[in-house]
């Protein structure tokens, strides 16, 4: 049986009216509509961040996790867990939106080029020039032999292989020029870094002599779960011209790399393939946009080589490669070095004979985001002791110096991104990104990105309001909101106790803005993890973590913690601040290396030989350490005496 | 401005409407209709076959050519040469429908095995087993990384390269098989033969150990100017199990190369592309439906390897490779030989890994169809001279032993095949495919395809027809139809002097079938073609064309041929008819060599490197030989003894 399905918005946008049979899913109703909802736990009904009010009609929930009596009341529902019964309307509150935030231009690291960086020595994708002698009557030799010849003759490669792409386009790129012609190599098999004497591969055919002063593009990418990060780089002089970023558009279809899984396995992996791949082919475009060159207009199809980070599941959802038993104990990876691909390939708008080369990775959960990480955080050629943290949906840690290395990865979650928590929210306008809770009258002041209302709590404002609460008494170091102080601010709410951070007055929706019991269990997992995960690796080695000289903190999260408070809550060891690094993306940085000599390619390779995988899900002390720091900062007041310090000052 | 215009058809179809702006070819119209219309010559106003009638409105004929002012009269147009210039009304006669006939069936040959075939020493492509030790907390291992490991340790292959496509599939062959997995690899790059010592390459993976009887799948083709054949070979055992032939659906875009190259440099090659591939993977389809094998039903998906014979436009258009200077001087090929390919490449609708090997050519005019040819017909082992003559719509003559070999080419024309001639047609029911003409009365009898009434006449009733009006006087020795000879089968026609084979009352539409004098000079010219090639190429070399010990005809046209009458009409040379041989279609024939041995592979590159092109168009001498060859027999019958006595014989 058919019924209609009538979705209204905030923002008063023309109803959107489908009709789908009984038991379809409010999602995939919505999905159908065009409306796109968040799902941020791949619609497994467990972060309630797809909650929608059925307005009018009959429809029947599956669950209602989440969501209190009285929100059930209000007719509020699950998208993901509730199916349709009858005609009914929706209301979408804007909340649920996906928000969006364009990250470009406030992520532009200052990136120099490799000082001893020589394109003729470092470069895998080579300019050549070749004159040729037009045929005649008397030498009728075809096109592709002609083209061999000179190639063996006057640069002297042995054999060369080409794509159809290129066999159809060469015989006018030939007679265009006059039989003078740009040939662009990959010559990767021929350096000695090559895995086996193989060919070179003819990867674009341009007609005339080109100006050897003119750029060779290349494109250095970050595939994050969260954001997509791509630098356009001129090969020639090394260059970065463009450094652009965007929302991962996998996104609405979980948030983090399990949710995704999850996800592709139920639905197939094309739509998360081609998401991704519309996020990148969009920073392609956006970032030739941003160039301006004398020689002229740039455009995606001039970039002839690409060089790409991620973790392991980025990589095999960008690929199309089942996911699924990277989530499953063994946690086994499809690949973790992908052999080098085209842009044909993997259907990215550039050249589509253009190297792509998917950077090595090490398992499951350290991939070649982490790999490139240590190779542009310098890690792997440290004289002392140190630690690399990559800090996003997923923890990934390093330990060690130039000699050794240890690696691990933990799942913080995605609550310090804002999912999992009620009032959470991305670090977009109207969030809250720092906190400050008066020792005397417990009231908050708090700053919004963008100077409006607020409309939710950002990763960094939660690391900031969960130190606060904690130093100033509000929640014991179990996490208990203590009911008992003297203040409207605390109290008991559906979740169990909360503390009210805004008004709902003062309030961009009218709502209080409250950090409840279940948003502190959330984050104290989350800084849990990541700090057994680096504990358990430095005990692993017989490394005291007060002896690591330096620990480097890398990823896009990283910019926003505030050492002090994350120090506070036990997410980051109690050391001298001046022994802490922030880096921005290691990751792609790594890439742009990677990119540029391939030199780094093969250290990129060698870190990932290197390192030693320890699986915490195997080693039961990770399970001890993990338990031990579910504490503000931890069980052990010891292991953090700057803020035992700090405590004894406020009497708390 | 819009006009309609309205298609009726002579089976009473439902008419076909579609609006078009002025100036629209009639051609572009029914194109848009969807109502095909044979363009044989490509749209050039030549072949006079897109005649259609138009019965109402207005239109404006850009060239008549080929319509006597009588059919102008009765509103016959060109097709492909008249533009609409108001609402019309046009009617499309039957006999300019692209007429088919499946040849299916009709060429079964009579294929052994080699007998030396071993599948295991011949073969580039081969089947394995191989047994994985299952990944574990302790061995956290990639998959592919697993699979590389055991097929090194295994098999003895250091470095083995796949597709996305393959690593997409892996993760679910393993684990489908419980980590048993039957591994398909090209190993072509590691037999003695390779051009260098390159990776092997995975081409399929399958769960589980597959029984090492079942069949493992490959394709011999040979791509015709006219007929496309396809064979089905089981790799294993070298049995072909299925052959099919279907015509090129290029066809109706031209019935020659010529017609075709012009085609595509109008239209682009997109269309003759698609077209081929729709015949390749048609034969496909039903190759695979014909084979009933006990392990189960066989789908093209199955094929994993294809070898792909054809001249050298054919190839450029299967692979989308402009061909348009092949056609002009100096006659250059983009590539003669192209590289191993895979069936994604190319698109064929077999395993998307399936290597697909067009076979190497040696010029413009001398293809792949000819090397593949030569090494099946055994001339390049031959121990006596021997001219082997390829005749389809171009024609292709090699002249040497197994220590010479030069080789030609010449453009017969489709006159042969029926194009180009008032009455002609394919070889189909209906057709007219054998003449005899009492030399007394001078009244014909003939045999048509089917038994029915003739619609016309065909490649071999042509043939037959010249050398019978010839030999009783009815035409003379230039061609000349004797108007003065006493019967009402002789009269001037609007095409000159003619000779009415069936009168209008024996015929399927009615009209007189006839043969004018301009048909006759297509003949004389095709056949004149032939003859001065293999004359010249004879003369070259210092071979008098007597000395030549076997005459082998490739080529399915070859089949239908009368050797006495073409003989008589100076086709091939006066000589014991026991010194023919009809060895239907070499091409495939070799490709299927090919298919099978790398060693037979290898000696198709051998024969077309052995192999001396002589340029015919660059030798004045040729076109000497050419106008002596434009008469019946020759112009000097002394080289036709055994037609000069059955003149004599006769008295004519």
């Amino acid at each position: 049986m058919e019924h209609t399905v009538t979705f209204t918005r905030h923002d008063n946008a023309t109803p959107m009216v489908v009709n789908v049979p009984t038991n379809t899913l409010l999602a995939d109703a919505a999905h159908l509509a065009d409306i796109e909802i968040g799902q941020p736990c791949g619609g497994q009904g467990r972060c309630g961040r797809c909650a929608v009010q059925v307005t009018a009609g009959n429809i029947r929930r599956r669950s209602t996790v989440r969501l209190s009596p009285t929100d059930v009341d209000k007719g509020y529902a699950l998208a993901c867990q509730t199916v349709v019964e009858g005609d009914v309307e929706i209301y979408v509150p804007p909340q649920e939106k996906i928000e969006r935030r364009l990250t470009t231009d406030r992520v532009v690291a200052d990136v120099t080029v490799p000082p001893e960086y020589e394109y003729q020595e470092a470069q895998t994708v080579r300019r050549l020039y070749i004159q040729l002698t037009p045929p005649s009557m008397d030498d009728q030799t075809d096109d592709w032999s002609r083209l061999q010849t000179a190639l063996r003759l006057q640069h002297h490669f042995e054999y060369v292989t080409c794509s159809l792409g290129i066999l159809q386009k060469m015989g006018a790129a030939l007679r265009e020029g006059d039989w003078n012609v740009t040939a662009i190599l990959d010559v990767t098999n021929v350096i000695p870094s090559g895995e086996a004497r193989q060919a070179v591969r003819l990867i674009d055919l341009q007609p005339g002599l080109l100006d050897e002063y003119s750029p060779l593009w290349g494109c250095a990418v970050d595939i994050g779960t969260t954001t997509v990060t791509l630098w356009l780089v001129d090969l020639i002089t090394g260059q970065v011209k463009a450094q652009v970023s965007e929302y991962n558009g996998q996104i609405a279809r979980g948030e983090d790399v399990i949710s995704r899984i999850i996800f592709s396995g139920k639905n197939g992996g094309e739509e998360l393939r081609q998401r991704v791949l519309e996020t990148i082919n969009k920073l392609l475009e956006l970032a030739c946009k941003r160039v301006k060159m004398p020689q002229g207009i740039v455009t995606p199809d001039q970039v002839v080589k690409v060089t790409i980070a991620g973790n392991s599941t980025m990589i095999h959802l960008l690929l199309g490669i089942p996911a699924g038993s990277i989530r499953l104990s063994p946690f086994i990876t499809a690949v973790n070095h992908p052999p080098l691909m085209t842009g044909r390939d993997v259907g990215v708008n550039t050249n589509p004979d253009a190297v792509v080369d998917c950077l090595p990775g090490v398992a499951s959960y350290v991939g070649a985001d982490i790999t490139a990480g240590v190779l542009s955080s310098g890690l792997e050629k440290a004289e002392t002791v140190t630690l690399f943290l990559d800090v996003g949906t997923n923890g990934e840690i390093v330990l060690g110096d130039r000699d050794w290395l240890v690696t691990c990865a933990c799942s913080a979650g995605p609550a310090f991104e804002g999912a999992g928590v009620v009032n959470g929210m991305r670090a977009t306008i109207g969030a809250i990104e720092e906190v400050w809770i008066n020792t005397e009258s417990l009231e908050p002041t708090y700053r919004v990105i963008g100077g409006g209302k607020p409309r939710g709590i950002c990763g960094s404002g939660l690391i900031s309001l969960l130190a606060e609460a904690f130093i100033t008494g509000v929640i014991d170091k179990g996490g208990n909101v203590d009911l008992t102080i003297n203040t409207p601010r605390v109290r008991e709410g559906s979740h169990g106790g909360e503390y009210v951070v805004a008004w709902g007055s003062e309030t961009e929706l009218g709502d209080d803005i409250v950090i409840t019991r279940v948003d502190i269990d959330n984050l104290l997992r989350a800084k849990a993890a990541i700090y057994a995960g680096f504990s358990i690796l430095a005990e692993n080695v017989g490394i005291p973590l007060e002896t690591v000289d330096k620990v480097l903190i890398g990823g896009s999260f990283g910019k926003y913690i505030n050492v002090e408070k994350a120090v506070q809550i036990g997410l980051l060891p109690d050391m001298e601040w001046s022994r802490f690094e922030f880096l921005g993306n290691t990751s792609v940085k790594g890439a742009y290396f990677a990119l540029l000599d391939w030199r780094s390619r093969e250290r990129i390779k060698e870190i990932a030989a290197r390192m030693t995988y320890v699986e915490l899900s195997a080693d039961n002390s990770f399970y001890d350490a993990f338990t031990s720091a579910l504490f503000l900062p931890h069980t052990d007041l010891s292991k953090f005496p700057s803020v035992a310090e700090t405590l004894e000052e406020k009497g708390t």
